[in-house]
Formats: structure tokens, C-alpha cells, sequence
């Protein structure tokens, strides 16, 4: 038997059972045994009755810990056969891994593609289709395609040496499951897009904004000024998503500033209503300001101050982009607001069912641009990383300041935590399930 | 005095009037002696009423004739000490020009930018804010920046002979105004979304969709497959726009695939409910198809064949790129089904007042991608220029079987032409003020 963290319908019912060891039901399955589980934002959806669930289910989608189990398709000279995903020849009872939020098989044209939380086998860990991660044990399906293998992963090269992953805390590892990816996906939709490239590459619209080998003209009509490529950035909503969104945002300007060939300036602003959450934000900034040169501004405000900010800063142009990071209507609004005409809102907040706050004539009037959905880990994970590591005085410890994660708990604790995190009363908390 | 079409609240109230020719108000206009004026979708808003207009508007916004008088902004010394838009210096009396929709200064952020269709300036012809070209003369302001100067303009390199252009129709260079640039405007958007980018580079999401400069590991999850890379896409609205909107997307497919480095499959499903439409597009097709090697597959269809297609021809998964040219909740509903997980919409029919038929779960839940709003003429230019003197099968002709312009007709036949358009009975018109 073993402990868990159960959440019953209609609402605010969390349990901690002891229920059976899950055993590999399907050849791909991994068990892996849990080091530690995150308690996100998003579980709060489910546990407010937000989700239409009616039965219960064992909580989380944040899980590190290490290989148990494995089925049948594990097996080096049969898989390598198959030409299947790595891992189904590699991956090895004991091997430390850590697991995206959702399954991804590595093998459907979604997963090859990169855009993995779109996989055609897609289960969310913690959901009604599949068991979580906020216990001593979970079951991995696709776990060939799903998991990434501590254990042999190499960092990436531009992070030194090899070896760097292996002096990173577990705590801070579990960050790659969800938060953290999720973040850098926020922010490299917005600088990715054609919208932003051509302010990035000091073309005018639409040649800055090049598909590589499609050869074209580069007929401008005005050389862009140094005024037109100041890059105004706000980023919606500071809880652990948004600080990581912010994070990586910074992270990925300041390689763009250091990189050949691109000189840019940039402002952001950092909006939430919580003055807890801004505490949070203004002490994170601090710690990795230090790194790059950093933004010409840096504001941490409430929402009427952004609104005045995105304004002032701009000559009453707006954000050139808006990361939305809550995933509720107000927050969609305030993006649109702030949001300068040919601007880009990119959504990565969990939306509900209202309708969209927009009319067909709002959107064309001011040529909007928007990304929604969900991040898909697996194809972030590279990026990921690279911030993860380099990125360490944010991402690194526990309970401090500047600390991401504010405390690890016993799974015990896991009703009161849960209604403390519910109300704002707690940041970011792990769930050690051998405490 | 001039002849001018008028149209008179509250709806479907078109006369033919006499009324002063403009006269140079502000030192940065121009009057403009009209050789032809289109009749385009758009006029329809104001004609049936849907604007909410309260006063009279001479109609229309698709503009070319040659100069008859300028403003005193106009003057080579004077303006070149200024650093103005180079036609305050080089437009002359008698010069040919054709103008966009919409004025644009060329000279503030977004006009240097290439948004030059949210000028600070910004105001459509035919609206109330500014009196339109279905007329004899017709004023222009900011015309420095707004008009295109025919006269001395060089067709781009790539088209062969820099004389080009002057063997081109004033009825084809016509569409350079805003139908063609706008077809051409969906088109880009869609294959520069880094969704879509990262489909033709063969580089998995997220690090296909490069952005210059940005250096980082290509780490892959996968190699794409030949069959990840098929590209299918929909253009769902086959009018005047949406024929534009095919045809600039089957001409930059074929660009990217003449291209070093580029191979690529591709897939289009043009669509909609009209059979004379249908029809239209079946020839054009058939005339510019002879260009290039061509899509895989090509099928000009219903909505219901549409839905089928774009399921049967991708395993199920959907359209990756939607092109909205309609401008209303069916066609955006239509565009969504359609639409695979992380595929893109881009959208430049001209939407109303009723909300977005969407939520914020089904935009999350399939990773859609919008764009948004108006065409930027002016930054559209050279790629729709070279578009019009390459596929002068299609843009060249009057009348013809695959000609977008159906025919040119007298002002005083505007009551007529109107109520006929409207009622879908008739394609692209073109007015000439002086029959």
C-alpha cells in the first residue's frame, strides 16, 4: 500500500489515503517511486469544483523520483529495432527522471513536431483520466516518450560543463515539470512572433519577420529608428507561473543582447493585484538583475499602475506584447488594454468556459495577435534547462526571498496546505510523500 | 463640380451626386484626378447599415488616377532638409498613383514599423471620417506618405524588367489598393507563425521558428518526418479577397519551394457556400496553376466537403493554417473546426459588433493561434506588387473567365451595381468616373 493525496467532488474535499502500489498495465508503463510533488495552480481548479469532475482522484502533475518498474517495451536490442523514442532503449530500473504534466508518446505526429502537449495519447497527470503525482508512487504511461532521464541527460553545452545538472536540488529540478516551461513558453511565443522578430531584427514588417529560404526583397519603407525597436513587455498575473514567465523573458533579452547582430532595449512591467505575489516578484528581480545588463525598466505594480506605465512608457502606443499568465477574463481584458495596436497577447493561463471578452471588431480594429494554450514541456525542456541552470539564485533554494519554492511538506498536510494555498496564504509548496 | 457616389443613411441608399471638387486643405494633400474606382466587400458594411453611420459618405477606397494639385508640403528642397517620405520631395503634377484603403503618414512609430495600417493618422476613405474615390477627384491627405507614386516606382529585381510595370492595366494595379495586398496579408501571417515556420524548416518547436540572431542548441526531439511536414491549409471565403488570399498563398508555397533549402508538400482547401464563387476560384486555379510544380492537392468546396477534407487529407488531425476572409462568427466557427491543435488562424474579414464565438477553455485546449485585423497596404506592397506582375493570368483581365474583375461600369450605374453586389450577383467591379 501506499500514501496518497485524493481529491472527492463536489469541492474542497482533499483526503490523504492509503491506497494499492500501481503496477505496469501496458508495456510502455514506467512505475517511478516519488522524491517529490508540486502543488500548482492549476490543481486549484479541480479543487474548487471549476472542472465538472464527479469521482475522485489522486491530485498532481509535478513529479520527480526514480524508476521502479518498467514494462515489457523496455528492452535495448527490441526497441532499437523499432526505431522507438530513446528511452525505451535506455532507461533503466533506478534512473532518476522527472515527468511533464501531461503524457506525451514521443511518437505521433504532434510529439515529433514539437508540440507535445498535444500528443494524440494526451492524458493529464491528476485528472480524471489519470492518476497523479502527489503520492509514493505513480504509474507513467508512454513513459518511453513521456519521461526525461536525469540521470543521462546532458546539459546543454553553452551551460558549461556536464556535470552542472548533478549539483541541482531536486526541488529545483521539479520546476521542469510544468512551471518553468510553462513561463518560457509564455515569453519565447511572444518573441518568436513575426510581430516582435521584425522589431528584434530592425526590419520593417512584414520582411523583418523572415521564414528562413524564403527569399524576398528587402524593400523597406523607412529604416526603423532606435526608438521604434524599444521593446515594451507586461507580463499579467506573478504567481509561480508568471515569476518563471518573467524569468525566462529576461533570461531569453539579455542572450538576445548578447548575441551577434542584435542590439535592443526593453521595459517591463510586471503586473498583479496581490501585493504578496509583488513582494515575491521584486525580490526575484533582485536576485538575478545582476545577470546581463539587464532592462532599461523594470516596473512591479498593481493594475492601475500598469495601465499608466504601458502609456507613459510608450507615448500612449501600449505593449508591443502582453504574456497572460491567470487564466480568468479580467486578466484577458486588462492584456488587451495595455496591448499596443499589431501587438501580441499570448495566453498561457488554464481559460474556463466564459466566452472570450472580445468582439470581432475590437480584435480587427486593433490587429491582435494571440497564442493560447497549454505548454508543451517536452519540446520546452531545452530552453528550460538552459534557464533552470544558469538561473540558479532564483530557481536554487527554498523558503528564501527569492525562492520559487516556499516550503516541502508532508503529504499529511496536504488538506491544510491546500486551503492555505487556495486563499493566497502560501506560495509555491512541494509534497515529500516520505515525510 | 464632380460626380461622385453617395450613400445616404440608414441603409441601402446610394445616389449619384454633383458636388465641389476638393480643393488642397492641408499642406501634406494631394488631389487626385480618379481614373478608376473599385466597389469592394467592406463598402457593404456602410451600405447595409451595419456601421451605425448617421451621415452621408462618398463611397469607396480603392483608388488610382494621377495628380492634379499639391500641398505646399510638397517641394524638393524644403522637404529634404525636413527628412519627410520621399514623395514630399519627387511627386509631381501628372505622376500616377495608387492608394492604399487607408492614409498613413509615413512617418510615425507604426507607419515606420510596417503597421502602416494603424497609422496615428490612420483614416479609411469612404468612411465618415474621410470622403472616398468613387468620384471624379478625390483628396488625399498625407499623401507623402499614403500614395504610391506608379510613375517612378520600380518593380522589384526579381520580375524581370524594370518596364514591367508600365505594361500593366490601371484595372489590375488597382487591386494593389487593398484586396490583393490583403489576400496577400493572410497568406504571410500564416506562414510566418513560428507554428507554421517551424513546419518548413524541418526543426522541431520551438527552435524551428528562429528567431535571428537567437542562438541556441538544436535539440530536437525527433527528426520531422516527410509526412510531419505536409502543410494543410483552408482559405475559408472565396470573394474578390479570398481568390487573392489563394493565390498569394499557392505563389509564396511556390516561391518557398523554388527556394534553397525549402522542400515542402503542401495542401489547400479553398472554401465556400457559393457555387459562382466556387466557380470564379475553379479558374482561376486552373489558369495559375501552369506556375510552379503546385499543391499536392487542390479542392475548391462546400462547407460540409471542406470539414471532410480537412480531416480525411490529415489523419484527423486538421487544417495547420486557417485564412479567414469573410469577416463573420461562421466563418471564424468554420475556421476553428478546421483548425488542428497548435494550428494558426489569421483573419482579416472585416468583423462587427457580436462576441467571438469562442471560450477560454476551447482556445486553450487546442493551442489556437489568431490573427487579427486590417491589412497594411503600404508594408504589403512590394511582396503584393510582385505577386500582381507574376499572375498576370489572373490580375491582368477584365471579363475574363479567370479574371477577378468582372467590369468596369459608370458611376451613374452605382445604385444598380450596389443592390447586384449586395445580392451576390455580380464579382469585383470597378467604376470609371469619366464613362
Amino acid at each position: 500500500m501506499q500514501r496518497v493525496v485524493r481529491w472527492y467532488p463536489p469541492a474542497y474535499d482533499i483526503r490523504v489515503e492509503d491506497v494499492p502500489i500501481p503496477s505496469v498495465v501496458d508495456p510502455d508503463d514506467a512505475i517511478v517511486k516519488v522524491h517529490l510533488a508540486g502543488l500548482c495552480g492549476s490543481d486549484l481548479h479541480i479543487y474548487r469544483g471549476h472542472e465538472d469532475v464527479d469521482r475522485d482522484i489522486i491530485c498532481g502533475h509535478e513529479i520527480i523520483g526514480e524508476v521502479i518498474a518498467l514494462g515489457t517495451s523496455f528492452n535495448p536490442s527490441a526497441a532499437a529495432r523499432a526505431g522507438r523514442p530513446e528511452l525505451y532503449s535506455t532507461l533503466k530500473i533506478g534512473d532518476k527522471v522527472v515527468s511533464p504534466f501531461t503524457v506525451s508518446c514521443g511518437e505521433c505526429h504532434f510529439c515529433r513536431i514539437g508540440f507535445t502537449c498535444r500528443c494524440v495519447h494526451s492524458r493529464l497527470f491528476g485528472s480524471p483520466a489519470l492518476s497523479g503525482g502527489q503520492a509514493q508512487y505513480v504509474r507513467i504511461p508512454k513513459a518511453g516518450g513521456t519521461l526525461f532521464n536525469l540521470t543521462s541527460i546532458h546539459a546543454p553545452p553553452s551551460n558549461g560543463p556536464q556535470d552542472s545538472l548533478s549539483k541541482v536540488s531536486d526541488s529545483s529540478i521539479l520546476l521542469l515539470a510544468d512551471i518553468l516551461p510553462t513561463g518560457a513558453f509564455a515569453a519565447i511565443q511572444a518573441i518568436q512572433h513575426p510581430k516582435i522578430a521584425t522589431i528584434l531584427t530592425g526590419k520593417a514588417y512584414p520582411f523583418g519577420a523572415v521564414v528562413p529560404g524564403f527569399v524576398t526583397d528587402d524593400q523597406t519603407l523607412a529604416q526603423l529608428q532606435p526608438k521604434d525597436r524599444t521593446l515594451t513587455i507586461a507580463v499579467v498575473g506573478l504567481g509561480p507561473v508568471g515569476v518563471c514567465a518573467v524569468v525566462s523573458l529576461l533570461h531569453i533579452l539579455a542572450e538576445l543582447e548578447d548575441s551577434k547582430g542584435v542590439e535592443l532595449a526593453y521595459q517591463v512591467i510586471a503586473v498583479d493585484p496581490l501585493e504578496t505575489r509583488r513582494v515575491k516578484m521584486e525580490a526575484v528581480y533582485k536576485a538575478i538583475h545582476t545577470v546581463g545588463t539587464g532592462p532599461q525598466r523594470f516596473l512591479v505594480t498593481s493594475i492601475d499602475e500598469a495601465k499608466k506605465a504601458s502609456s507613459d512608457w510608450t507615448d500612449g502606443a501600449g505593449c508591443n506584447a502582453v504574456l497572460e499568465v491567470v487564466g480568468n477574463n479580467s486578466a484577458l481584458t486588462l492584456a488587451y488594454d495595455i496591448v499596443r495596436p499589431f501587438g501580441v497577447i499570448t495566453s498561457v493561463g488554464v481559460h474556463q468556459e466564459p466566452p472570450l471578452p472580445f468582439n470581432g471588431r475590437s480584435v480587427y480594429d486593433k490587429n491582435v495577435s494571440f497564442d493560447f494554450g497549454r505548454c508543451p514541456v517536452r519540446a520546452m525542456f531545452p530552453l528550460a534547462l538552459e534557464i533552470l541552470l544558469k538561473r540558479q539564485d532564483v530557481f536554487g533554494g527554498v523558503g528564501e526571498e527569492a525562492s520559487l519554492i516556499d516550503r516541502v511538506v508532508s503529504l499529511n498536510d496536504a488538506p491544510d496546505i491546500y486551503e492555505q494555498f487556495d486563499k493566497g496564504k502560501c506560495g509555491k509548496v512541494l509534497f515529500n510523500p516520505w515525510l
